[in-house]
Protein backbone atom coordinates (compact mmCIF):
# COMPACT_ATOMS: atom_id res chain seq x y z
CA UNK A 1 0.00 0.00 0.00
CA UNK A 2 3.23 2.21 -0.27
CA UNK A 3 1.70 4.21 -3.07
CA UNK A 4 -1.21 5.59 -1.01
CA UNK A 5 0.08 5.79 2.15
CA UNK A 6 3.49 7.18 1.16
CA UNK A 7 1.26 9.95 0.29
CA UNK A 8 -1.72 10.48 2.63
CA UNK A 9 -3.83 13.54 2.60
CA UNK A 10 -3.57 16.13 5.47
CA UNK A 11 -6.12 16.20 8.67
CA UNK A 12 -8.09 19.04 8.09
CA UNK A 13 -8.23 21.86 10.07
CA UNK A 14 -11.95 22.63 12.32
CA UNK A 15 -13.35 24.91 9.71
CA UNK A 16 -12.64 22.62 7.28
CA UNK A 17 -10.44 24.74 4.59
CA UNK A 18 -8.05 22.88 2.50
CA UNK A 19 -4.41 24.18 2.19
CA UNK A 20 -4.30 24.94 -1.65
CA UNK A 21 -0.47 23.75 -1.34
CA UNK A 22 -1.02 20.96 0.74
CA UNK A 23 -4.12 19.61 -1.60
CA UNK A 24 -1.92 20.02 -4.99
CA UNK A 25 1.07 17.92 -3.36
CA UNK A 26 -1.30 15.23 -2.06
CA UNK A 27 -3.55 14.74 -5.48
CA UNK A 28 -0.18 14.46 -7.65
CA UNK A 29 0.12 11.41 -7.09
CA UNK A 30 -3.81 10.63 -7.44
CA UNK A 31 -3.45 10.19 -11.65
CA UNK A 32 -0.81 7.17 -11.24
CA UNK A 33 -3.82 5.18 -9.47
CA UNK A 34 -5.03 4.56 -12.98
CA UNK A 35 -1.67 3.22 -13.87
CA UNK A 36 -2.83 0.06 -11.34
CA UNK A 37 -5.92 -0.72 -13.60
CA UNK A 38 -3.21 -1.93 -15.32
CA UNK A 39 -4.72 -0.90 -19.15
CA UNK A 40 -3.82 1.88 -20.99
CA UNK A 41 -7.38 2.63 -21.59
CA UNK A 42 -7.52 4.01 -18.27
CA UNK A 43 -4.61 6.21 -19.87
CA UNK A 44 -7.20 8.81 -21.38
CA UNK A 45 -8.68 9.34 -17.28
CA UNK A 46 -5.37 9.34 -16.12
CA UNK A 47 -4.95 12.68 -18.53
CA UNK A 48 -8.37 14.04 -17.70
CA UNK A 49 -7.84 14.12 -14.45
CA UNK A 50 -3.96 15.76 -14.91
CA UNK A 51 -5.63 18.16 -16.66
CA UNK A 52 -7.57 19.49 -13.65
CA UNK A 53 -4.51 19.18 -11.47
CA UNK A 54 -2.72 21.41 -13.65
CA UNK A 55 -5.44 23.98 -14.18
CA UNK A 56 -5.66 24.86 -10.78
CA UNK A 57 -1.90 24.60 -9.84
CA UNK A 58 -1.34 27.46 -12.75
CA UNK A 59 -4.24 29.68 -11.04
CA UNK A 60 -2.78 28.77 -7.67
CA UNK A 61 0.53 30.14 -8.72
CA UNK A 62 -0.07 33.07 -10.31
CA UNK A 63 -0.76 34.57 -6.60
CA UNK A 64 0.23 31.86 -4.06
CA UNK A 65 -0.43 34.35 -1.07
CA UNK A 66 -3.92 35.13 -2.27
CA UNK A 67 -4.96 31.57 -2.96
CA UNK A 68 -3.99 29.63 0.65
CA UNK A 69 -7.04 27.61 0.51
CA UNK A 70 -9.42 26.07 -2.23
CA UNK A 71 -12.20 28.22 -1.53
CA UNK A 72 -9.80 31.45 -1.89
CA UNK A 73 -9.65 30.36 -5.74
CA UNK A 74 -12.96 29.58 -6.17
CA UNK A 75 -14.56 32.97 -4.97
CA UNK A 76 -11.66 34.81 -6.47
CA UNK A 77 -12.98 33.21 -9.97
CA UNK A 78 -17.10 34.03 -9.19
CA UNK A 79 -15.63 37.47 -8.99
CA UNK A 80 -13.65 37.58 -12.09
CA UNK A 81 -15.40 35.53 -14.26
CA UNK A 82 -19.27 36.63 -13.28
CA UNK A 83 -20.25 35.61 -16.77
CA UNK A 84 -19.45 32.29 -17.08
CA UNK A 85 -18.81 31.22 -13.59
CA UNK A 86 -18.67 28.27 -12.11
CA UNK A 87 -17.94 26.70 -15.77
CA UNK A 88 -15.15 28.63 -16.20
CA UNK A 89 -11.37 28.27 -14.79
CA UNK A 90 -9.80 26.31 -11.23
CA UNK A 91 -13.52 26.15 -10.45
CA UNK A 92 -14.60 23.68 -13.24
CA UNK A 93 -11.07 21.64 -12.55
CA UNK A 94 -12.10 21.34 -9.05
CA UNK A 95 -15.63 20.37 -10.06
CA UNK A 96 -15.01 17.53 -12.24
CA UNK A 97 -11.51 16.20 -9.93
CA UNK A 98 -13.76 15.94 -7.24
CA UNK A 99 -15.84 13.79 -8.82
CA UNK A 100 -13.08 11.61 -10.10
CA UNK A 101 -11.61 11.90 -6.68
CA UNK A 102 -15.30 10.41 -5.28
CA UNK A 103 -14.96 7.83 -7.70
CA UNK A 104 -11.71 6.54 -6.36
CA UNK A 105 -13.15 6.87 -2.40
CA UNK A 106 -16.22 4.78 -3.46
CA UNK A 107 -14.44 2.23 -5.01
CA UNK A 108 -11.57 1.69 -2.54
CA UNK A 109 -14.69 1.86 0.19
CA UNK A 110 -16.44 -0.70 -1.56
CA UNK A 111 -13.46 -2.95 -1.71
CA UNK A 112 -12.59 -2.50 2.34
CA UNK A 113 -16.72 -3.46 2.83
CA UNK A 114 -15.41 -6.69 1.24
CA UNK A 115 -18.21 -5.78 -0.99
CA UNK A 116 -17.99 -8.87 -3.79
CA UNK A 117 -19.49 -10.97 -6.79
CA UNK A 118 -19.72 -14.02 -4.51
CA UNK A 119 -19.42 -16.23 -7.46
CA UNK A 120 -16.55 -13.68 -9.04
CA UNK A 121 -14.67 -12.78 -5.60
CA UNK A 122 -11.49 -11.90 -7.55
CA UNK A 123 -13.49 -9.38 -10.07
CA UNK A 124 -13.90 -5.77 -8.98
CA UNK A 125 -16.50 -4.77 -11.93
CA UNK A 126 -19.43 -4.72 -8.99
CA UNK A 127 -17.05 -2.31 -6.80
CA UNK A 128 -15.81 0.18 -10.13
CA UNK A 129 -19.75 -0.22 -11.14
CA UNK A 130 -20.93 1.14 -7.52
CA UNK A 131 -18.23 4.23 -7.64
CA UNK A 132 -19.10 4.45 -11.10
CA UNK A 133 -23.14 4.75 -10.38
CA UNK A 134 -22.51 6.90 -7.20
CA UNK A 135 -19.65 10.00 -8.62
CA UNK A 136 -20.18 10.30 -12.13
CA UNK A 137 -22.81 8.32 -14.11
CA UNK A 138 -25.54 10.92 -13.80
CA UNK A 139 -22.99 13.54 -15.47
CA UNK A 140 -22.27 11.18 -18.53
CA UNK A 141 -24.64 10.94 -21.55
CA UNK A 142 -25.57 7.55 -23.09
CA UNK A 143 -22.33 7.36 -25.34
CA UNK A 144 -20.12 7.71 -22.62
CA UNK A 145 -22.46 5.35 -20.00
CA UNK A 146 -22.10 2.65 -22.52
CA UNK A 147 -18.47 3.47 -23.19
CA UNK A 148 -17.94 2.99 -19.62
CA UNK A 149 -19.26 -0.21 -19.78
CA UNK A 150 -17.46 -1.68 -22.44
CA UNK A 151 -14.46 0.30 -20.56
CA UNK A 152 -15.40 -1.95 -17.58
CA UNK A 153 -14.12 -5.28 -19.47
CA UNK A 154 -10.56 -3.99 -19.10
CA UNK A 155 -10.80 -3.96 -14.95
CA UNK A 156 -8.52 -6.26 -13.40
CA UNK A 157 -8.19 -8.47 -10.98
CA UNK A 158 -8.78 -7.56 -7.78
CA UNK A 159 -5.55 -9.72 -6.60
CA UNK A 160 -3.20 -7.69 -9.27
CA UNK A 161 -4.84 -4.22 -8.33
CA UNK A 162 -4.03 -4.73 -4.74
CA UNK A 163 -0.37 -5.94 -5.52
CA UNK A 164 -0.47 -2.70 -8.00
CA UNK A 165 -1.35 -0.48 -4.79
CA UNK A 166 1.21 -2.05 -2.94
CA UNK A 167 4.05 -0.81 -5.41
CA UNK A 168 4.02 -4.32 -7.23
CA UNK A 169 4.48 -5.94 -3.48
CA UNK A 170 3.05 -9.03 -2.77
CA UNK A 171 0.99 -8.36 0.12
CA UNK A 172 -2.21 -10.49 2.21
CA UNK A 173 -5.64 -8.93 1.05
CA UNK A 174 -6.05 -8.20 4.32
CA UNK A 175 -3.00 -5.98 4.95
CA UNK A 176 -3.33 -4.28 2.09
CA UNK A 177 -7.39 -3.28 2.75
CA UNK A 178 -6.15 -2.32 6.57
CA UNK A 179 -4.14 0.44 4.69
CA UNK A 180 -6.53 1.17 2.11
CA UNK A 181 -8.78 2.08 5.10
CA UNK A 182 -6.51 4.10 7.25
CA UNK A 183 -5.69 6.05 3.55
CA UNK A 184 -9.39 6.90 3.14
CA UNK A 185 -9.82 8.39 6.58
CA UNK A 186 -7.99 11.84 5.53
CA UNK A 187 -8.72 11.09 1.79
CA UNK A 188 -12.80 10.96 2.56
CA UNK A 189 -12.93 14.29 4.80
CA UNK A 190 -11.61 16.27 2.18
CA UNK A 191 -13.64 15.23 -1.03
CA UNK A 192 -16.44 15.76 1.44
CA UNK A 193 -15.25 19.02 2.46
CA UNK A 194 -14.91 20.45 -1.40
CA UNK A 195 -18.16 18.59 -1.72
CA UNK A 196 -20.06 20.68 0.53
CA UNK A 197 -17.82 24.11 -0.65
CA UNK A 198 -19.65 23.36 -3.57
CA UNK A 199 -23.17 23.08 -2.17
CA UNK A 200 -22.27 26.01 0.15
CA UNK A 201 -21.45 28.43 -2.69
CA UNK A 202 -23.75 26.87 -5.82
CA UNK A 203 -21.18 26.04 -7.54
CA UNK A 204 -22.16 22.70 -8.25
CA UNK A 205 -23.47 22.07 -12.13
CA UNK A 206 -25.31 19.06 -13.69
CA UNK A 207 -24.66 19.02 -17.21
CA UNK A 208 -23.58 15.86 -19.07
CA UNK A 209 -20.81 14.98 -21.30
CA UNK B 1 -13.49 25.58 -46.16
CA UNK B 2 -11.10 28.09 -44.20
CA UNK B 3 -10.52 26.08 -41.57
CA UNK B 4 -8.40 23.63 -43.77
CA UNK B 5 -7.87 25.86 -46.55
CA UNK B 6 -5.93 28.88 -44.16
CA UNK B 7 -3.76 26.05 -43.21
CA UNK B 8 -2.70 24.51 -46.04
CA UNK B 9 0.35 22.08 -45.83
CA UNK B 10 3.43 23.51 -47.93
CA UNK B 11 4.65 21.14 -51.11
CA UNK B 12 7.05 19.00 -50.46
CA UNK B 13 10.55 19.32 -52.06
CA UNK B 14 11.90 16.94 -54.36
CA UNK B 15 13.33 14.39 -51.76
CA UNK B 16 10.02 14.44 -49.70
CA UNK B 17 12.22 15.72 -46.78
CA UNK B 18 9.70 17.11 -44.21
CA UNK B 19 10.66 20.68 -42.66
CA UNK B 20 10.43 20.05 -39.03
CA UNK B 21 9.09 24.01 -37.94
CA UNK B 22 6.89 24.57 -41.06
CA UNK B 23 5.35 20.78 -40.09
CA UNK B 24 4.55 21.59 -36.57
CA UNK B 25 2.99 25.01 -37.83
CA UNK B 26 0.80 23.35 -40.25
CA UNK B 27 -0.25 20.64 -37.88
CA UNK B 28 -0.99 23.12 -34.72
CA UNK B 29 -4.33 23.17 -36.63
CA UNK B 30 -5.17 19.62 -36.81
CA UNK B 31 -6.51 18.91 -33.03
CA UNK B 32 -9.12 21.62 -34.05
CA UNK B 33 -10.45 19.21 -36.47
CA UNK B 34 -11.74 17.36 -33.59
CA UNK B 35 -13.85 19.98 -32.73
CA UNK B 36 -15.69 19.69 -36.07
CA UNK B 37 -17.15 16.48 -34.67
CA UNK B 38 -19.64 17.98 -32.62
CA UNK B 39 -19.06 16.12 -29.65
CA UNK B 40 -16.85 16.47 -26.48
CA UNK B 41 -16.82 12.61 -26.49
CA UNK B 42 -13.93 13.43 -29.40
CA UNK B 43 -11.91 15.74 -26.52
CA UNK B 44 -9.65 12.81 -25.86
CA UNK B 45 -8.78 12.23 -29.23
CA UNK B 46 -7.83 15.83 -29.89
CA UNK B 47 -5.82 15.43 -26.27
CA UNK B 48 -3.98 12.41 -27.88
CA UNK B 49 -3.19 14.21 -30.60
CA UNK B 50 -2.18 17.35 -28.90
CA UNK B 51 0.07 15.17 -26.94
CA UNK B 52 1.69 13.90 -29.99
CA UNK B 53 1.87 17.39 -31.42
CA UNK B 54 3.57 18.85 -28.17
CA UNK B 55 6.17 15.90 -27.63
CA UNK B 56 7.71 16.55 -30.97
CA UNK B 57 7.60 20.24 -30.53
CA UNK B 58 9.61 20.02 -27.16
CA UNK B 59 12.46 17.38 -28.95
CA UNK B 60 12.67 20.00 -31.55
CA UNK B 61 12.88 23.33 -29.65
CA UNK B 62 16.03 21.83 -27.61
CA UNK B 63 18.20 22.15 -31.31
CA UNK B 64 16.16 23.59 -34.03
CA UNK B 65 19.36 23.95 -36.09
CA UNK B 66 19.91 20.30 -35.38
CA UNK B 67 16.81 18.68 -36.30
CA UNK B 68 15.74 21.22 -39.40
CA UNK B 69 13.92 17.70 -40.76
CA UNK B 70 11.66 15.47 -39.06
CA UNK B 71 14.29 12.51 -40.33
CA UNK B 72 16.96 14.25 -38.45
CA UNK B 73 14.82 14.22 -35.24
CA UNK B 74 13.94 10.18 -35.84
CA UNK B 75 17.51 9.43 -36.68
CA UNK B 76 18.63 11.16 -33.63
CA UNK B 77 16.80 9.60 -30.76
CA UNK B 78 17.82 5.90 -32.69
CA UNK B 79 21.09 7.06 -32.18
CA UNK B 80 20.63 8.20 -28.52
CA UNK B 81 17.49 6.18 -27.49
CA UNK B 82 18.81 2.81 -29.18
CA UNK B 83 17.67 0.20 -26.29
CA UNK B 84 13.74 1.54 -26.30
CA UNK B 85 13.96 3.20 -30.03
CA UNK B 86 11.70 3.36 -31.94
CA UNK B 87 9.29 3.22 -29.38
CA UNK B 88 10.06 6.27 -27.39
CA UNK B 89 10.12 10.09 -27.40
CA UNK B 90 9.46 12.54 -30.77
CA UNK B 91 9.63 8.94 -32.74
CA UNK B 92 7.06 7.14 -30.91
CA UNK B 93 4.74 10.62 -30.79
CA UNK B 94 5.18 11.14 -34.67
CA UNK B 95 4.38 7.35 -35.40
CA UNK B 96 0.87 7.57 -33.80
CA UNK B 97 0.58 11.13 -35.10
CA UNK B 98 0.75 9.94 -38.74
CA UNK B 99 -2.11 7.18 -38.02
CA UNK B 100 -4.41 9.66 -36.45
CA UNK B 101 -3.42 12.22 -39.85
CA UNK B 102 -4.45 9.33 -42.27
CA UNK B 103 -7.03 9.07 -40.14
CA UNK B 104 -8.81 12.12 -41.34
CA UNK B 105 -7.08 11.86 -44.45
CA UNK B 106 -9.10 8.92 -45.41
CA UNK B 107 -12.15 10.26 -43.76
CA UNK B 108 -11.72 13.04 -46.11
CA UNK B 109 -10.84 11.78 -49.18
CA UNK B 110 -13.94 9.54 -48.92
CA UNK B 111 -16.02 12.47 -48.27
CA UNK B 112 -14.64 13.91 -51.75
CA UNK B 113 -15.05 10.29 -53.14
CA UNK B 114 -18.52 11.23 -53.12
CA UNK B 115 -18.53 7.77 -50.83
CA UNK B 116 -21.67 7.46 -48.95
CA UNK B 117 -25.19 5.45 -47.58
CA UNK B 118 -27.41 5.29 -50.28
CA UNK B 119 -30.34 5.14 -47.63
CA UNK B 120 -28.47 7.59 -45.33
CA UNK B 121 -26.84 10.42 -47.60
CA UNK B 122 -26.59 12.84 -44.39
CA UNK B 123 -24.32 10.58 -42.30
CA UNK B 124 -20.84 9.57 -42.62
CA UNK B 125 -20.50 6.33 -40.53
CA UNK B 126 -19.68 4.88 -43.46
CA UNK B 127 -16.66 7.11 -44.43
CA UNK B 128 -15.41 7.48 -40.37
CA UNK B 129 -15.65 3.76 -40.36
CA UNK B 130 -12.87 2.98 -43.76
CA UNK B 131 -10.86 5.60 -41.85
CA UNK B 132 -11.23 3.88 -38.83
CA UNK B 133 -10.28 0.15 -40.39
CA UNK B 134 -7.60 2.06 -43.11
CA UNK B 135 -5.73 3.87 -40.41
CA UNK B 136 -5.97 2.80 -37.06
CA UNK B 137 -8.15 -0.84 -36.02
CA UNK B 138 -4.85 -3.01 -36.57
CA UNK B 139 -3.09 -1.15 -33.78
CA UNK B 140 -6.40 -1.10 -31.39
CA UNK B 141 -7.23 -4.01 -29.14
CA UNK B 142 -10.80 -5.35 -29.00
CA UNK B 143 -11.87 -2.72 -26.15
CA UNK B 144 -10.61 0.24 -28.00
CA UNK B 145 -12.13 -1.20 -31.18
CA UNK B 146 -15.30 -1.74 -29.27
CA UNK B 147 -15.38 1.85 -28.04
CA UNK B 148 -15.12 3.09 -31.49
CA UNK B 149 -18.18 1.32 -32.34
CA UNK B 150 -19.96 3.01 -29.61
CA UNK B 151 -18.22 6.40 -30.30
CA UNK B 152 -19.53 6.13 -33.51
CA UNK B 153 -22.98 6.89 -32.49
CA UNK B 154 -21.56 10.67 -31.18
CA UNK B 155 -20.68 11.03 -35.24
CA UNK B 156 -22.14 14.30 -37.08
CA UNK B 157 -24.45 15.02 -39.53
CA UNK B 158 -22.72 15.19 -42.94
CA UNK B 159 -23.98 18.44 -43.26
CA UNK B 160 -22.95 19.99 -39.86
CA UNK B 161 -19.80 18.53 -40.45
CA UNK B 162 -18.98 20.04 -43.64
CA UNK B 163 -20.46 23.22 -42.33
CA UNK B 164 -17.85 23.12 -38.87
CA UNK B 165 -15.03 22.56 -41.11
CA UNK B 166 -16.29 25.95 -42.76
CA UNK B 167 -15.80 27.42 -40.06
CA UNK B 168 -19.72 27.54 -39.61
CA UNK B 169 -20.45 29.44 -42.35
CA UNK B 170 -23.04 28.01 -44.98
CA UNK B 171 -21.65 26.55 -47.91
CA UNK B 172 -22.39 24.54 -50.95
CA UNK B 173 -21.31 20.75 -50.12
CA UNK B 174 -19.65 20.61 -54.22
CA UNK B 175 -18.14 23.86 -52.92
CA UNK B 176 -16.61 22.50 -49.58
CA UNK B 177 -15.35 18.96 -51.41
CA UNK B 178 -13.55 21.48 -53.54
CA UNK B 179 -11.37 22.88 -51.27
CA UNK B 180 -11.11 19.35 -48.93
CA UNK B 181 -9.66 18.24 -52.44
CA UNK B 182 -7.36 21.12 -52.68
CA UNK B 183 -6.34 20.91 -48.87
CA UNK B 184 -5.86 16.93 -49.29
CA UNK B 185 -3.29 17.36 -52.31
CA UNK B 186 0.11 18.90 -50.08
CA UNK B 187 -1.63 16.91 -47.01
CA UNK B 188 -1.52 13.50 -48.50
CA UNK B 189 1.50 13.83 -50.10
CA UNK B 190 3.04 14.70 -46.49
CA UNK B 191 1.18 11.76 -44.63
CA UNK B 192 2.43 9.42 -47.18
CA UNK B 193 6.27 10.81 -47.36
CA UNK B 194 5.86 10.67 -43.09
CA UNK B 195 4.80 6.35 -43.46
CA UNK B 196 8.16 6.05 -46.11
CA UNK B 197 10.19 7.07 -43.68
CA UNK B 198 9.20 4.39 -41.03
CA UNK B 199 9.16 2.28 -43.64
CA UNK B 200 12.48 3.16 -44.55
CA UNK B 201 14.06 3.55 -41.07
CA UNK B 202 12.39 0.20 -39.61
CA UNK B 203 10.36 2.62 -37.00
CA UNK B 204 7.18 1.81 -37.78
CA UNK B 205 5.99 -0.99 -34.64
CA UNK B 206 2.50 -3.17 -34.95
CA UNK B 207 1.70 -3.11 -30.91
CA UNK B 208 -2.14 -2.31 -29.79
CA UNK B 209 -3.59 -0.62 -27.47
C1 LIG C 1 -10.45 5.53 -31.63
C2 LIG C 1 -11.58 5.00 -30.88
C3 LIG C 1 -11.99 5.83 -29.73
C4 LIG C 1 -13.05 6.77 -30.05
C5 LIG C 1 -13.36 7.80 -29.05
C6 LIG C 1 -13.34 7.33 -27.64
C7 LIG C 1 -13.86 8.37 -26.73
C8 LIG C 1 -13.86 7.93 -25.30
C9 LIG C 1 -14.45 8.98 -24.42
C10 LIG C 1 -14.67 8.48 -23.02
C11 LIG C 1 -14.66 9.52 -21.97
C12 LIG C 1 -13.44 9.43 -21.10
C13 LIG C 1 -13.60 10.05 -19.76
C14 LIG C 1 -13.51 11.56 -19.79
C15 LIG C 1 -14.63 12.28 -19.66
C16 LIG C 1 -14.61 13.78 -19.62
O1 LIG C 1 -15.27 14.27 -20.75
C17 LIG C 1 -15.34 14.23 -18.39
C18 LIG C 1 -15.50 15.75 -18.40
O2 LIG C 1 -14.24 16.36 -18.44
C19 LIG C 1 -14.22 17.72 -18.04
O3 LIG C 1 -14.89 18.49 -19.04
C20 LIG C 1 -14.87 19.90 -18.73
C21 LIG C 1 -15.67 20.62 -19.78
O4 LIG C 1 -16.99 20.20 -19.76
C22 LIG C 1 -13.46 20.43 -18.66
O5 LIG C 1 -12.82 20.28 -19.93
C23 LIG C 1 -12.68 19.63 -17.64
O6 LIG C 1 -11.31 19.96 -17.71
S1 LIG C 1 -10.74 21.33 -17.12
O7 LIG C 1 -9.65 20.96 -16.21
O8 LIG C 1 -10.20 22.03 -18.27
O9 LIG C 1 -11.77 22.06 -16.47
C24 LIG C 1 -12.76 18.15 -17.93
O10 LIG C 1 -12.15 17.42 -16.88
N1 LIG C 1 -14.56 13.84 -17.24
C25 LIG C 1 -14.99 12.87 -16.39
O11 LIG C 1 -16.04 12.31 -16.51
C26 LIG C 1 -14.05 12.52 -15.23
C27 LIG C 1 -13.75 11.04 -15.25
C28 LIG C 1 -13.01 10.67 -14.01
C29 LIG C 1 -12.70 9.28 -13.69
C30 LIG C 1 -13.50 8.21 -14.28
C31 LIG C 1 -13.12 6.87 -13.77
C32 LIG C 1 -13.82 5.81 -14.57
C33 LIG C 1 -13.14 4.51 -14.51
C34 LIG C 1 -13.80 3.52 -15.40
C35 LIG C 1 -13.30 2.16 -15.21
C36 LIG C 1 -13.99 1.18 -16.09
C1 LIG D 1 -15.79 7.09 -17.53
C2 LIG D 1 -16.05 6.17 -18.59
C3 LIG D 1 -14.92 6.05 -19.56
C4 LIG D 1 -14.05 4.91 -19.29
C5 LIG D 1 -12.79 4.88 -20.04
C6 LIG D 1 -12.88 5.25 -21.47
C7 LIG D 1 -11.62 4.96 -22.19
C8 LIG D 1 -11.68 5.32 -23.63
C9 LIG D 1 -10.42 4.95 -24.35
C10 LIG D 1 -10.54 5.14 -25.83
C11 LIG D 1 -9.26 5.38 -26.55
C12 LIG D 1 -9.17 6.79 -27.07
C13 LIG D 1 -8.24 6.96 -28.20
C14 LIG D 1 -6.79 7.01 -27.75
C15 LIG D 1 -6.02 5.94 -27.99
C16 LIG D 1 -4.57 5.93 -27.63
O1 LIG D 1 -4.36 4.97 -26.62
C17 LIG D 1 -3.78 5.53 -28.86
C18 LIG D 1 -2.31 5.32 -28.50
O2 LIG D 1 -1.79 6.50 -27.99
C19 LIG D 1 -0.38 6.60 -27.97
O3 LIG D 1 0.13 5.68 -27.04
C20 LIG D 1 1.57 5.74 -26.97
C21 LIG D 1 2.04 4.67 -26.00
O4 LIG D 1 1.69 3.41 -26.47
C22 LIG D 1 2.04 7.10 -26.53
O5 LIG D 1 1.56 7.38 -25.24
C23 LIG D 1 1.51 8.15 -27.49
O6 LIG D 1 1.75 9.44 -27.00
S1 LIG D 1 3.20 10.09 -27.04
O7 LIG D 1 3.03 11.40 -27.73
O8 LIG D 1 3.57 10.30 -25.66
O9 LIG D 1 4.10 9.25 -27.74
C24 LIG D 1 0.00 8.03 -27.63
O10 LIG D 1 -0.46 8.89 -28.64
N1 LIG D 1 -3.90 6.58 -29.85
C25 LIG D 1 -4.61 6.43 -30.96
O11 LIG D 1 -5.15 5.37 -31.26
C26 LIG D 1 -4.70 7.62 -31.89
C27 LIG D 1 -6.13 7.94 -32.17
C28 LIG D 1 -6.20 8.99 -33.23
C29 LIG D 1 -7.48 9.42 -33.82
C30 LIG D 1 -8.62 8.53 -33.75
C31 LIG D 1 -9.79 9.07 -34.47
C32 LIG D 1 -10.99 8.21 -34.19
C33 LIG D 1 -12.26 8.91 -34.41
C34 LIG D 1 -13.42 8.07 -33.99
C35 LIG D 1 -14.70 8.63 -34.39
C36 LIG D 1 -15.84 7.77 -33.99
Amino acid sequence: MALLLDNQFKDLPPDKAIDTKLFLEAVSHIPQFFDCLGSNVFSVIKSDINGNIMKIRAVYMKDPAKYVTLQDIVEAERETHAAEWPKVGATLALMWLKRGLRFIQILLQSLADGEREENNPNLIRVNITRAYEQALKRYHGWIVQKIFHVALHAAPYKSDFLKALSKGEEVKEEDCLANVRQFLVNYTATVDAIYEMYTNLKAELDYTV
